[in-house]
């Protein structure tokens, strides 16, 4: 491991705190809001903790989510409004035909012509949040072993949910908090009836694509309009001509003079993951080694893509998809050791760390630390050489074999005793899988990218001789010839074999699967009862850590695990490098200013004539300066600078220091009367390291300003009916 | 040509000017200074005009040319500092062997261990400027013909400088102005002996290398010094032991206190060339049609080079530096093409343009400017076929036979007929175009590129019949291998024999060259035409230009033409885009920001390691922030960004709103007092169109600040005695 240097570039006052919670940090569950009585002071806040904390009023009884993202009710009649990229999905399921709803936007005339957004699409509102700890570990004190705790927990988890779902209007959830210090099961009545009421062209709604991903400046008309339907009684059903629209318990009124500089916001969603709370030793393994493997791995594969395509067009279609999602996670990656380049973080976190090791000495607890580091020590490196097998067998259709050989096994269990993922429940999943193979393969290319994972195995030393024996043996000249998995059909068909007809097979790579498989489940076996050991030792350092913050008098929130939350920010800019200030809002004139008319800066003429003729209806602001007596609320820089960028347009997108990751999109941002400004839909750059640190210098979310939502609709897509539904106020 | 709208998104104010000169445009002839008292005001310029004016006073006797760059005198001694790229020659002629100057960088340990800067370098000592229009034009008002006049005129300048060359110690020119309507003598005293005293290794003086080129923030120690030697009887000299350093008649005091946001500086140098005063014609045929053309051929090139050089390692090698060169083309074309994209500057133009035919109606000059258009439309379209034409012949070797058949032919005249760069001072430069073939040269990449422009010819109807035949003719099988021009020594020997040699060779592309010669021959004589009658057109309508001018008591600069200028500024900061504000100094932190430890942002462990240690010495400031009296001077942006830019560090590089170009890396930068504040070195991205006009809110020059090079001096390379040669003042 290089050296680390205590050096921090960009905010040497970060240096200073030992700190865990700056300013804007925080995902916060509802009911903590209670605590933060001077946190939301400070950003004028003006409603009420306690109606904050309360599921069932507004504003939180108006926030839903999709599974993924999270969306709002706007209007009394079950209108919602998320991302652009959210409602992908639904705009897709349109598109076909006559109608390319993905090119061209879509506005239903009328509410009698909204669309089906699909059979899959769901909305889900949390009604009831319950604390199971009890039920989730009981029985599990009395178990030594690791993997029969795993186990237990996996069944007492299923269990709960089985009872929960017994209403077939939820879907049920556990979550665990603080690494399985609690268990909450999250009850979510399901809306089966979504449809697509109004979406902007994709030119406006991922205006800037994957160039301008994780970027700012950006100018995204990130938002879409779906609708919940229900049966006439109320309830939720799938969709039918005879659904009315629901009727949601509260929703959002949108406030069209949207924010300033300054202004506090709350953005409230379902964050996915993060990684506050995880030890120092953790987040240097990542950052020395799992991103840096994980980031030249993905970069020879996009190189050898990039190579193969060059000469081989067929290739470059089947790959095109693969390969973009390769970049989207290098993009990422560099983004997280950018980061830790420009920000020794590790090194902010030591300080921490020799606080608490203070706060530890003499106490129990320390046994449970110097416990749980050995753990993730012997978890890192089980990771490092299961990362290498693992990849070795990346070949797609050896992953298919092994895939299917593991679902015939798991089809021997009762369906509550096998692996997630091979329940009766994932079958259409499993089998979508199987024939997406299809458009995305290719064997030339496939050979390439497979021989560079088994390459890397062989030059590094944890081998298993199981292995060894199976790839001295490939050959790839037949391999692609012999094999059966290359056909859609015959590959399904293995789905309904039994393992014995497996065991028996001829086909090269069923063999192969198939005398892999005993290693890779004890693999599996192996991380399960690290899993089981960890969430044991966890807790118990989580809670005194907990103990710790708590005689400090400071609210600790947990690390994101999907369920609602809360974030309280400001809407700031920031200094993203040296003598390089990003201004808090885009206008109307930087759409302009990047289109060149090659997506995905294509924007449609309509938005451009509206921009070039001065159209900007009531939603141009003179300026977004923040009153002289905010000023202190401008962070690290002085607010002056926040200020000074010059207006008189409509502003496009807007940054805030409230903290969020993924499934935050399409979170409403709220001003401080709970009224939608904005919608969440992206982090900057600098922000990725984010999952592991807050800085509050320059961790920031990019959302879309609601004026240029509303612009949209009168000014371009003249969508009056739907504004009609709307409550503006100001 | 594509329809242009008139809308432009950073500076609508700009809209409202039919001005031509703005706030801090304008490259000033030194005399015109006088004229401009109410501007040296505003910009708190405290030198009297009158002092500015007479190059025989400091600050304006300091200055130097080095006949690429400018310069400046610092000490007494002959001390002279300029740009590190400016003296890239003189630290790579002594890096060989044990010493690799241009990685390590240069500190001679006192005077006497000095290097010379090799047998080519040359400083330029401006020290009379002469108006010999009259001799120019003498005997030209009686020709009718463009050619005749073109050749008259050359002549003309011929004599005038031979007259003024009778005294070896200087070199002279004859420039012109406002395209023909002056011509001025500049008599320069030529330094023969020039010295290496202190170069940063280049990863400081060129830090960031291509990939920051054009860009900022920046973070480059561009700077180096040099030392002016002369016999002991002060006449200039080529370098011997016993020259002694040049006593300069005035050189610059170096303000060690630096600027602050908002201050006035002045720079002064000698820029290239700009099209300032060209017609709004002239500006559309090159952004439309010639900037477009250029690129999209240097585009087509740079992927050939890379196709080619992914599969064969010689072809990278050989074309490695022809790539770097078509790549920094590439990016100044983009920037161009941008800076017309985001600014419709002919659109801008336009309306000056109205104003002008409004005055000019019923006046005699209005003809002369319906002729000129004509002749610039004549010109255009000869430009575009010969465009065409003469990259059908682009092929090295066939390139090398055709200059070496013209140099048989020139042979036969006498030398002062002969056109430029046949002419005998040509000889040994000649040569060494020929010999560098040898390593930039690949047949296979050669033809792959030849062959390019041979279909750019064909597709389009502008055809030479023989032109045509010759390529029929082409057989690309044999050619390399048939011809002798592959041959460095056979290459070379052709410049020894007679042109009938060359009639009677079998050499392929010896016979191509001379059937193309007559054709070539009869463009460069219509090009010549064209040029003597635009001599004689273009300052009739600059005279009227001049005089409309001057009806509104506007004083006004010549286009930039490497003639010793001086530009008025004030150090700003700029919007580069929506949201995007670009501060006015970068500091030593973003030095340490942008280390990757890979070149070109690999800076040296002794800057990394002040920079940790925070070994700031005296030139560390808490703030830049200008006083508040001054905020006016900030430009279209409200003073208050521009100076909120945190600070508590050494400022490395600066941005100014003064008027430069190519020409003026290395000028000083001089306060209000006359007195060293920085190195001019680059432009940015967004500045790239002002040679066609001056943006004042985006236009801004990147200098070195002369803090940064104390600080090398003092806290990185402990260069005490040379620190100690200056005067440095508060």
């Amino acid at each position: 491991m290089p050296t680390r240097k205590l050096w921090q570039v960009l905010t040497p006052l970060a240096l200073l705190t030992t700190l865990p919670l700056h300013a804007d940090e925080g995902q916060w569950l509802p009911h903590q809001l209670l605590e933060l009585e001077s946190q939301l002071k400070q950003r004028r806040i003006e409603i009420p903790a306690q109606q904050l904390a309360d599921l069932t009023k507004p504003p939180m009884n108006a926030v839903v989510g999709l599974g993924y993202c999270t969306a709002s009710f706007v209007s009394p009649q079950g209108l919602v409004v998320t991302n652009h990229h959210c409602a992908y999905g639904a705009i897709q399921y349109n598109s076909h035909g006559e109608h390319n709803y993905m090119e061209d936007g879509f506005l239903a005339k009328d509410q009698a012509h909204e669309l089906s957004a699909g059979p899959q699409e769901r909305l889900y509102i949390t009604d009831k949040v319950e604390d199971v700890t009890t039920q989730v570990l009981e029985g599990s004190e009395q178990l030594e072993s690791g993997y029969e705790r795993y186990q237990l927990i996996e069944r007492n988890r299923k269990a709960v949910i089985q009872g929960c779902e017994a209403d077939p209007a939820y879907r049920c959830s556990v979550r665990d908090f603080h690494g399985g210090l609690k268990y909450y099961l999250l009850r979510q009545l399901v809306i089966r009836d979504v449809r697509l009421v109004y979406a902007p062209p994709e030119s406006v709604g991922a205006y800037g694509g994957d160039i301008d991903n994780f970027e700012y400046p950006r100018h995204s008309g990130d938002f879409t309009f779906l609708r919940a339907y229900v049966a006439k009684d109320g309830s939720p059903a799938p969709y039918s001509e005879d659904n009315v629209p629901y009727q949601p318990a509260g929703y959002l009124n949108i406030n069209a003079e949207g924010v300033r500089a300054g202004d506090g916001v709350l953005v409230a969603g379902y964050p996915g993951r993060t990684s506050r709370h995880k030890l120092t030793e953790e987040l240097v393994f990542s950052a020395d080694w799992l991103y840096p493997t994980q980031a030249a791995r993905y970069q020879g594969r996009i190189d050898a893509i990039d190579a193969l395509s060059a000469t081989t067009p067929e290739v470059a279609v089947a790959y095109a998809a693969t390969k973009a999602s390769y970049a989207n996670r290098m993009k990422k990656l560099n983004g997280l050791l950018d980061g830790f380049r420009k920000t020794d973080i590790p090194a902010l976190k030591v300080s921490r760390d020799r606080a608490f090791d203070q706060y530890l000495q003499g106490k129990p607890e320390a046994q449970a630390l110097s416990h749980l580091r050995q753990l993730v020590a012997e978890s890192q490196s089980d990771y490092q050489s299961s990362f290498y097998l693992n990849n070795a067998q990346s070949g797609a259709l050896l992953s298919a074999a092994s895939s299917l050989y593991k679902w015939a096994k798991e089809q021997e269990k009762a369906d509550a005793e096998r692996d997630a993922g091979y329940q009766e429940r994932d079958r259409k999943l499993f089998a979508a899988r199987l024939d997406r193979l299809e458009r995305r393969f290719d064997a030339r290319m496939d050979q390439v990218l497979w021989q560079q994972d088994i390459d890397a195995y062989l030059a590094q030393n944890q081998r298993d001789p199981v292995l060894d024996a199976q790839l001295a043996k490939l050959d790839f000249d037949t391999l692609y010839v012999k094999t059966t998995l290359g056909d859609k059909d015959q590959r399904r068909a293995w789905m309904d074999k039994p393992a014995a007809e497996f065991e028996q097979s001829s086909d090269p790579l069923i063999q192969m699967a198939v005398a892999l498989y005993p290693g890779n489940e004890a693999r599996s076996k192996a991380r399960k009862a690290h899993l089981g050991e960890l969430s044991k030792a966890r807790p118990q350092l989580m809670q005194a850590m907990l103990d710790w913050y708590q005689s400090q008098g400071r609210p600790v929130y947990p690390d994101a695990n999907g369920t609602l939350r809360i974030s309280i920010g400001h809407v700031d800019g920031y200094q993203a490098a040296d003598a390089l200030y990003k201004q808090p809002f885009t206008r109307l004139e930087g759409i302009r200013e990047k289109h060149t008319g090659i997506e995905p800066f294509n924007a449609p003429a309509k938005v451009l004539a509206a921009i070039d003729e001065h159209r900007f209806g009531q939603y141009a602001r003179p300026n977004l300066t923040a009153p002289q007596e905010q000023a202190w609320y401008c962070g690290f820089l002085p607010c002056a600078q926040a200020d000074a960028q010059p207006f008189g347009s409509v502003p496009v997108n807007f940054l805030s220091s409230a903290d969020t990751t993924g499934g935050n999109s399409g979170s409403p941002v709220m001003n401080g009367k709970g009224e939608l400004v904005g919608l969440n839909f992206d982090s900057t750059y600098e922000s990725i390291t984010k999952d592991w640190y807050f800085n509050p210098a320059i961790t920031r979310a990019v959302h879309v300003d609601i004026r240029y939502v509303l612009w949209m609709m009168s000014e371009v897509d003249n969508a009056q009916w739907l504004l009609e539904e709307l409550t503006l106020v100001q």
